[in-house]
């Protein structure tokens, strides 16, 4: 999984059937501090999560393995809001 | 999901027979400005996009999730067309 | 689908026994101007494809989605031959 | 597979249903000779690692193969705790 | 598929049930020339690699399509020995 922060919401009228009703969160991509990379990913959001709020996003065909996502054409869905994380042994690299 | 604008077609005579039909069209991937990135995908349209429009792109397995797709050798479908983009915390990288 | 040229041929007498007779194509990835890029990926021809051909390759378990592939251990193949590219918003990057 | 060690663990109360007791870890993958790469990945233990231990990752559809994790919205699974690496024919690059 | 050479082992006692038996081959990536790559890549073996011998390596879901590791939980597999390349239209990039 991907740890990011939910940053916005894509607005589409236009889309799959299956995917009305769906929430479309941009969620930019965390480092272990919590810093903001570069990369971005639109997921679908299937645990309530809001702008502002930390997030775990699952890809691929994980991504529709939840209620709501099953047999849609989403790759991404947020499926935990992370509480804190714990860090022991982090190295410099 | 990935954001892109349509910029393009391909046009193939000889692909396989389960393809016949499809309208593949060639997405150039945009960050959340809508400034063009180096990376472009073929994806098959499954929404009625256009070119100039911009789309979300499902890829993987995921991209066999529609009606049009099922059980067809693709690995990328546009599924949304996008209406607008509502950012509220964008921090910089 | 990712966009390459066919440029050579992988021999391999040992493998997967439900690989016997599959033909394993070498494909340089191209930009949209037809120009090669570094990457380069090994996949199984489904549509006749010869060397110097430009292909379209569907890669992960869509690769699987062809007669000749079903259930085999293949991550891509080529599912078209592109008789041209219509570009009409190419930006600058 | 990818090689990693084990540094931390996330915590998340609000996640799917289905990955109630599932233990999140936080894997910062290796090179061959155990110095820290940059890349870190987030990935549900089905094998009783704990902090500090070297483990193999597996990705995508893989990671749900596994009891605890078969149907779950997860895309990274440590299915393998590493004794050692023995290596032969390591060439610089 | 990716091109690579085997040059070492995984040893590993506690691992998935599932994968009691399984090989874990380090695959260090070649270009067209052979010459390695920084990647690398752990893989079960399915075709009776040794070291040093080159090989291909699938991905994925497609990783899981042989008779050894099928519902397993790995994600690279090797499939194939490489007698030889045959490349006729390498251009420089």
């Amino acid at each position: 999984m991907t740890l990011g922060k939910v940053i916005g919401t894509v607005w589409s009228t236009r889309k799959d059937e299956s995917l009305v009703g769906a929430k479309f969160l941009i969620v930019q991509e965390l480092d272990l501090e919590y810093n903001p990379k570069k990369s971005t990913v639109i997921a679908v959001d299937s645990v309530g999560a809001g702008v502002g709020e930390v997030v775990l996003v699952a890809q691929g065909s994980s991504a529709r393995q939840t209620t709501l996502t099953k047999n849609k054409p989403v790759d991404a869905v947020i499926m935990a809001i992370v509480d804190k994380l714990d860090i022991s042994h982090k190295e410099n690299t």
